[in-house]
């Protein structure tokens, strides 16, 4: 009997169509949005539904391959990226919608939908679905990464969306982790233990998400100050009153700057919150006016409302598109995006110890973030060529790091660990990061799931 | 040299009075609130700290015991009876506030910390805690089983609230399971992992816990509808309009007659809802409008609004009292209490399923529950010298179970599995039990702790 290949072993158990060594299809999956380098995968495959996963699954160990699950690639810690030979899985074939339940407000999708389909079909039911990581990202990459954004002050993050997940483990086995109850008492927690597991527990098949009625009534504003700080502390003060914010960013001088150069707008280049409110109009015509109170206390001079919904939309779109302003201006480098989360009572500290270090290095650097959680971000673009420039934006990235794990907080908000925050885990999660190696060990013991991502497994 | 016995061994790493063989403190610690057959533990201890926890592991260990940790003993599901020769572990000496960390809207308590203890003292801050089970529970407890309760339908869950852990391990390692960032997408989530674990992955010995602003405006009331069906349909709606509901329990007639007799109040016997809203005040009278238009639709003819604080309490009350009006009216019987929770699309038919379930049974039985997230209960009172009735009850128990997991529900929303809902986990979980009992494997290997608890390691 003849020995097959792995891409024939592939061929046979999916179809000839659904596998691919084309060097142009190798080359796509080799990377994502980060600045870590690229690495090519073996071969490409396209499932089309939890079975040819599963066979995946079993082929993988039979050839002693790893497996690299892949979105869209727009990942920001090298989630994506092979770490040896192995089979890139990209779920672009499974994007159906699968079933809106309404009554539930619940939608069951396939991993492969994304962000911005999902809220075109939800839009048909007035419900919607509240995590936005700016990027038009996948489902089933959103919960992988347990992405959060703009709205997750209000509505929660990715984590807390998930009502269940169908999930294909490394043996090839099919489990559900969940089930259609608001919620339960039963067995140990494993829709929130995937979530945020970044494809190296199972794969995910199948999401069942809760979602929401469009809000009677939305506002959004930005509101400007004289400085930085003084928009945090507002932030902070609004929130401890109780204040139901839907968004909350903050958006630094420079960055509204390159914002106004890329999205056509006009804003005035000083710090400025982009705030958005949901509600019922009574309710939040209350709200608005306790919140203007608090700010003014904070120095802030004006809030500007906008007036219809396509002011609105820029204004997010604006919000969104800030790391492509950044990355359109300056053409031929890459970008480094920090991710640190704090403490709300560290954040206005953290922001000028975060502006302090950027003036004192060689790059630009906007700051920007999601405020009412404590996570803000440093826009950073480099030259990847030069060797100073990349150790500059990684000692960079450290300080910062550093500094939100000695005031309580995390290395990642929200883009997870992937290649970029391995090396803090160890110093982050302590005695606890033995046990998620002792779960990584137990659910993938030859660690063929997304090697090297986010927990370790020694040799 | 000498042997020293399980006690001395204990003694000498604690102290004489940390340790306890009394009979009268074995006693209390054989049994819960449940029906379960009591056992007596070998020998009670009284921890101080996290490095007492550790040294019971360690000892536990050498001596081959189990360990079984124990709050104030209202679990409903047998969690703190030892099914094994070992020790219990009461928490009554670790029931410390130690931080209000206000400006964070955080609070760090140890674990016998009660939830009216920590109301009493978050009130002075303005704050409270969220997670309402009725019984004045230990927090430890509550976030053992993952509970819930009136408020969830608003605030959510245990699992929701907490942002950090100190778990002693098996070992008697000692880690924390989160950080004080309001979110984190950094590791495994052992934050949720560990929380409705119920002891047989760790001991809790520090929790670090979300806490609210007391809203500015509350307003409770009483909607009374013709049948119970129309009263779950109303909610359905209710909360398909979007109307943030911030307690939302229904009460049918016998309970509603029950709680009028161990209450004192003068309620109209008919399917009650008790609701309360939490607000400001422009917004809040909006969702009230709205929902009566809501209601009425349903065949609601009044509601009625608590017109002060005194009232208000009153009506909670009684709610919460509900179970000891029943316990209090069947003198020498024990109480069963049945917990599912399904998909709130199948609440009106569960509830009329449920309904038919005790008519057809010997007993009387009332139902409320936390209709808002479709977490009922059924109330029975059960003789327990009786074959005949233990049998009767553990029958309808199961149809009840039965009937949520084909609905696509959960055989426990809020009380836990414990020894109840253990053989009902296969059934729910399929699959994904395998992979429970892995996490159990690897974080316990020697099952010395809570054993033969949620999930049941082969011998």
């Amino acid at each position: 009997m003849q020995m097959s290949t792995l891409v024939e072993s592939l061929q046979e158990s999916l179809s000839t169509s659904q596998v691919s060594t084309n060097d142009t299809a190798r080359e796509l999956h080799s990377k994502d949005e980060s600045y870590h380098p690229p690495v090519t995968p073996e071969v490409v495959v396209y499932p089309y539904d939890a079975q040819d996963i599963s066979e995946i699954m079993k082929t993988a160990k039979q050839f002693h391959r790893s497996v690299y699950p892949f979105g869209l690639g727009s990942s920001l810690e090298g989630h994506v990226i092979p770490t040896e030979d192995g089979i890139s899985i990209d779920f672009s074939e499974m994007n159906r919608i699968i079933e809106v339940k309404e009554q539930d407000l619940l939608v069951k999708v396939q991993p492969g939908v994304t962000r911005t389909q999902l809220n075109k079909e939800l839009k048909k039911y007035g419900l919607f679905f509240t995590v936005d990581p700016g990027a038009d990202a996948t489902i089933g990459g959103m919960a992988a990464t347990n992405a959060s954004g703009t709205s997750s002050v209000r509505y929660g993050i990715m984590r807390d969306q998930v009502r269940d997940l169908e999930v294909v483990l490394a043996d090839g086995s099919i489990m559900h982790t969940g089930n259609l109850a608001a919620k339960s008492s039963s067995g140990y927690n494993l829709n929130g233990l995937f979530i945020g597991s970044e494809g190296t527990l199972g794969c995910f098949t199948e999401l069942t998400l809760n979602v929401h009625g469009i809000p009677e009534h939305i506002v959004a504003g930005r509101a400007v100050f004289p400085t930085i700080d003084k928009a945090v502390e507002a932030v902070v003060s609004t929130l401890h009153a109780g204040v139901p914010i839907a968004r909350c960013e903050l958006v630094d001088e420079p960055s509204v700057k390159k914002a106004n150069e890329f999205s056509d707008t006009n804003y005035p280049i000083q710090p400025t919150l982009f705030l958005e409110f949901h509600g019922n109009e009574a309710g939040l015509n209350q709200d608005l006016e306790f919140m203007k109170e608090i700010i003014k206390d904070h120095g802030c001079k004006k809030i500007e409302f906008e007036q219809d919904n396509a002011a609105r939309n820029k204004l997010w779109e604006a919000r969104h598109n800030l790391a492509y302003a950044y990355v359109h201006g300056a053409p031929g480098k890459k970008m480094m995006v920090t991710d640190v989360c704090v403490p709300i009572s560290e954040l206005a500290e953290a922001i000028k110890h975060a502006r302090k270090v950027v003036d004192a290095s060689m790059f630009e650097g906007g700051i920007a973030g999601h405020v009412g959680d404590g996570n803000y971000h440093i826009i950073l673009m480099f030259d990847s060529s030069s060797n100073e420039e990349i150790q500059a934006a990684a000692k960079l990235n450290e300080e910062i790091v550093k500094y939100a794990l000695a005031v309580g907080g995390t290395c990642t908000g929200e883009h997870g660990v992937g290649l970029g925050k391995q090396k803090y885990q160890a110093e982050e999660h302590g005695e606890s990061l033995f046990v998620m190696e002792k779960i990584k060990q137990a659910l993938d013991p030859e660690s063929r799931l997304n090697p090297f991502k986010l927990v370790q497994l020694k040799e």
